[in-house]
């Protein structure tokens, strides 16, 4: 619970309309209150930090301002909204965060009315608003609608569609976008959008131009109105002719300092009274307020508990190897193999692996920004010229990407390969960012070679492989650590479409995928059954399969991917293709969205678990319990 | 054959070597025999038509200037790709466009080195070009990279975030983007940058700079270097002292006369010259230079076979509506029947049938430009404050709009139906257009309802299931005809999963979904087989198809989707899940990308018209042929 001597304005607030009691005065109380809290609320429970800090004073002016949840708040990507959900009958549980049964990462309809639109992925907010915007307009509801967006996030081109028709609308929506520029997203900024923003916002003339407007805000004899328009003409006058967003039909105002939340209270209030689609550039400071996270901005994007005295603490120690830190070292090694070799992150270098490639090929890196579509396109340009691109992408991302995929790369055969990061159960972050669907969308693309390795020396020889191939190929890899397999120093390929038998058992062949090979492995030699790391998604290997179902009395398909059209269902078209029958039990995710909670967690609800396997499989064929049948390594 | 007599200059054109021979004062001539004989080819095939009359001089400069194919020219679309085939080797098979074995419609990789990147999706062009321009620059390599572009191609967010990234990046990348301006997509283009367009070249204005412009590229005395640079300042200083492109980091020039092929010639000569990212904005008129064209882009923009000297007549008589159609009416009787219907189009008003609603009901039918991501989104939150979208797209163009129809519409189970146009096989239009994975990457989706009709009437049903649907939903049907069963006036619905028999035969059972039912129904009633219209891809009628396999000897799905993951590969998961086991066929769109031809010849090549049908259920069960079995009704 809340301790009322430390927190004496927070403790009194459950919701915002406690915090809309409250005199304007004692707002930066309130936003400093709510600071603290986070602090100290994330350092016990770990979770997003930087974005959130930087949004507190918005958060309260914005609650404070608007008739929450009445009106209707949308928020980009979501890491931002920790102090929002304080504010909105959250706070108690804010510890929980990314937990099972806890509170949400992200904002979430089912959680509460004040998360008018679920989000994770970034750039939504904008066309989720006007659609709102729209919407209540039609129903003769004059309730206001606002979207809160970061730079980073404007770099997507799903922006600047919406961007695109709600600036051309007519009649003009009633629509405000504040845009929360941070001049980073996860990683630094990075395209034309952002050097356009630097232009616009140096942090001198930022500095000259707070002391002029809070003159003229802090004058409090004449209408609010007047100042405002006032001072945007002389910020405007200065600074921004004519910006991007006014030439898109958007009336701009702006910037202004994001952190003052006196300064963000005025201009807002203005801003309410206005009709038409209105755009607030305000700047704020990623981690303000917690100088090691200023200090180090995206370091403290996300982090694990810590203790908010001493702040990240390096762990000692040899770390086991992520698959991301498997794929980060056979990228720099299979650059320095092949000068052709280029890496592209669609903004996501350190999530991705991407950093020491950066450093050490900077000529040969690069990151398109919060920019999938084009991601994919580009490498699809580039593989024409005889280069080798590399597109190193989550699961869930290259969902954006899909069409290029499909249209770009796959189409014409094109020699790109997709490292796909975060395939299958991701866990603490909720449905949203899961990638639970990879294997199915991608395995129905003609051309494409698929790929899941069930250890570190797979992913790298997988790597290997899909980069050697010549046409379009993805080696799909799960968050996280796997069973600890050390990868050899070289880039040794595999053969295309051949799969690897762990352990030669009888009756009953279990044909596992990626991830689920190790848990297979487990049940297998316990009941004596015969295993297969299957290796390839597609093309599947036939031969074996067949002369699998042939030998054996039944099959089971084991992948963290959907069943619905997933590595399984290939399996059993196969067999139906071939006019073989062969009793199949096919063991992966659920058809349905899971909720967040830790990836071993979901796993095991999935029934994708050593437990879970067994358990399945004995559900199937009881008499496998009686005598466990007998193996010989594979 | 090409006739000299009326083609003295193309005549002895086959390669844009040839053209380069020819001195810059005969190009307005080529032109102008260019344009002709695109009048006179597609009046014979048929295709794409006031695209590339809008581009005939940009294509003759381009090759005229650039050496291709050794520099690369990318087009966007590549609706107007018809004059770059004529002068590219492919002048006396261009009557042969969209024909099996014929020319393709689009750019093709396969088809000339001239087509250096295959398209038939928007707006791809930049990222192609600069993915180019980048391998090029890695290797050394001096050669230039030309993107052509058009204004509606311009308004999706992919083009921005290829613009965002050209613009920003260090070293700059050498690439012209020619921004082809005709107002014009395919329909009318709509948002805030058509209206900044507008802004920047409104006839009246344009017509003056021409003009001015013309006055100082005519003068022969100066080097044409220090023209352009006057010619530019003057033109910028008059009207766009900062655009859109420059604030994204491109150097821009125009906008100029496009149909004048002397003027692009000489900005042109200035611009190779030029090294960093370039935009040329060019203005032309689509279907330029054909007045019937000229004066009805929407109806010229792709025609039948026509007569030139008549120009496109209306067919008499009574037309057989088509699936479009279908949809259009059911449009307008549904948002009659409920206000808070709203209608989305991605810019294909034309194409998806939305012509009359948006005339019926011009405040609630949103064109939101080529935004397929925005679409979905926007849907997404139009559905959360009450309203109920529906999106209407092509299958091809809504896997641009996959992620938001997983993060935002369906993980959320909002209220959303996507009317899927052009679903299966596509045909002429080649591989880029077609529908054939919808089925496969809508079905792993969880929440998503999803309907292929067997003919008219039930595609009216399942639209209005689909509304009342209170969740996500999709109906997705052919391009085209159907089998011609007049819809009922009513807006009725269908229970949710539930299948229909056709016909219950004996033996063998055909489980046929959307526009294969009629096939196997005439294969079903020839062989005394059962035949059942599925009516639902998911959910499918589990305890039906549980039914049929205990009393079958063997099934047999059917679908104009790809096997991989499609409708039937859902069947069989279902038996396996059940531990049902029966001989099943999948019969269906083969594991590659369809070459273009008529829609039949494909459902032929594939083996899913009714011969195709018999012919592979003879083969997995020859003693059906011996003695039909017994029908009775469904």
């Amino acid at each position: 619970m809340i301790d009322p001597s430390r927190y004496p304005h927070l403790s009194r607030i459950q919701t915002p309309a406690d915090l809309r009691q409250f005199g304007e005065d004692q707002l930066p109380a309130i936003a400093e209150e709510l600071r603290g809290y986070l602090i100290e609320s994330v350092g016990r429970s770990g979770g997003h930090f930087g974005a959130g800090l930087g949004v507190i004073e918005l958060t309260v002016a914005l609650h404070y301002l608007y008739d929450t949840p009445r009106d209707r708040l949308v928020w980009d990507v979501g890491h931002q909204c920790y102090p929002h959900k304080i504010l909105t009958g959250r706070r108690d549980q804010i510890h929980t965060v990314k937990q099972a049964d806890g509170v949400a990462p992200f904002p979430k309809r089912e959680e509460s009315e004040y998360d008018t639109f679920g989000v994770g992925h970034s750039s939504t907010s904008i066309s989720a608003a006007l659609g709102m915007a729209i919407a209540l307009a039609q129903a003769g509801d004059e309730r206001k609608v606002v979207a809160v967006i970061g730079d980073g996030a404007m770099t997507a081109g799903m922006a600047f569609e919406a961007l695109n028709h709600a600036g051309g609308m007519e009649p003009e929506p009633n629509l405000l976008v504040v845009l929360n520029d941070n001049q980073m997203s996860i990683s630094e900024n990075v395209g034309g959008l952002t050097k356009l923003l630097g232009r616009m916002s140096s942090s001198r003339t930022l500095n000259s131009l707070r002391e002029g407007g809070k003159k003229l805000l802090g004058d409090k004899r004449k209408p609010p109105a007047r100042f405002m328009r006032r001072w945007e003409e002389h910020w405007k006058g200065m600074f921004v002719p004519s910006t991007l967003f006014e030439q898109m039909g958007f009336h701009y105002t702006g910037p202004i300092d994001g952190n003052d939340v006196t300064a963000l209270v005025n201009a807002m209030k203005v801003l309410k009274t206005l009709k038409g689609p209105q755009l607030l550039h305000i700047m704020t400071t990623k981690g303000k307020g917690y100088e090691l996270a200023e200090g180090d901005q995206i370091g403290y994007h996300a982090v694990g508990p810590f203790d908010p005295q001493k702040g990240l603490v390096s762990k000692t120690g040899a770390r086991k190897p992520t698959y991301t830190d498997i794929f980060s070292d056979w990228l720099c090694d299979m650059a320095a193999a092949d000068p052709k070799l280029l890496g592209i992150t669609p903004a996501m270098r350190e999530g991705s692996g991407l950093v020491r490639f950066s450093k050490k090929y900077p000529d040969r890196y690069f990151d398109v920004a919060i920019a999938e579509q084009h991601a994919v396109t580009l490498a699809a340009g580039m593989a024409c010229e005889g280069s080798k691109p590399v597109v190193a992408i989550y699961s869930t991302f290259l969902q954006r990407g899909y069409d290029q995929l499909v249209h770009d790369v796959a189409i014409q055969q094109l020699d790109v390969l997709f490292a796909i990061d975060r395939g299958g159960v991701v866990g603490p972050d909720g449905a949203t960012h899961a990638g639970n669907l990879d294997l199915s969308y991608l395995r129905c693309v003609p051309h494409m070679v698929v790929m899941a390795p069930a250890d570190e020396n797979e992913c790298r020889q997988m790597l290997s492989t899909g980069f050697k191939y010549q046409g379009p190929a993805a080696v799909r890899y799960p968050r996280g650590t796997g069973p600890g397999v050390t990868p050899a120093a070289d880039l040794q390929t595999l053969p295309i479409g051949q799969a690897q038998t762990r352990l030669q058992g009888s009756r009953v062949a279990i044909l596992a995928f990626g991830s689920t090979v190790a848990a297979a492995e487990d049940v297998g030699r316990d009941l004596g059954l015969t295993v297969v790391n299957m290796r390839f998604v597609k093309p599947l290997d036939r031969a074996l399969i067949l002369q699998l179902a042939q030998s054996h009395q039944g099959l089971v398909t084991v992948e963290d991917n959907v069943v619905m059209g997933g590595a399984g269902s290939g399996v059993a078209e196969l067999l139906n293709q071939a006019g073989v029958q062969a009793p199949i039990l096919h063991l992966g995710l659920p058809d349905e969205f899971q909720r967040h909670a830790s990836r071993e967690q979901l796993l095991a609800e999935a029934g994708i678990d050593a437990a879970g396997i067994r358990a399945a499989i004995l559900k199937r064929w009881p008499q496998l319990a009686a005598v466990p049948g007998q193996i010989a390594a594979g």
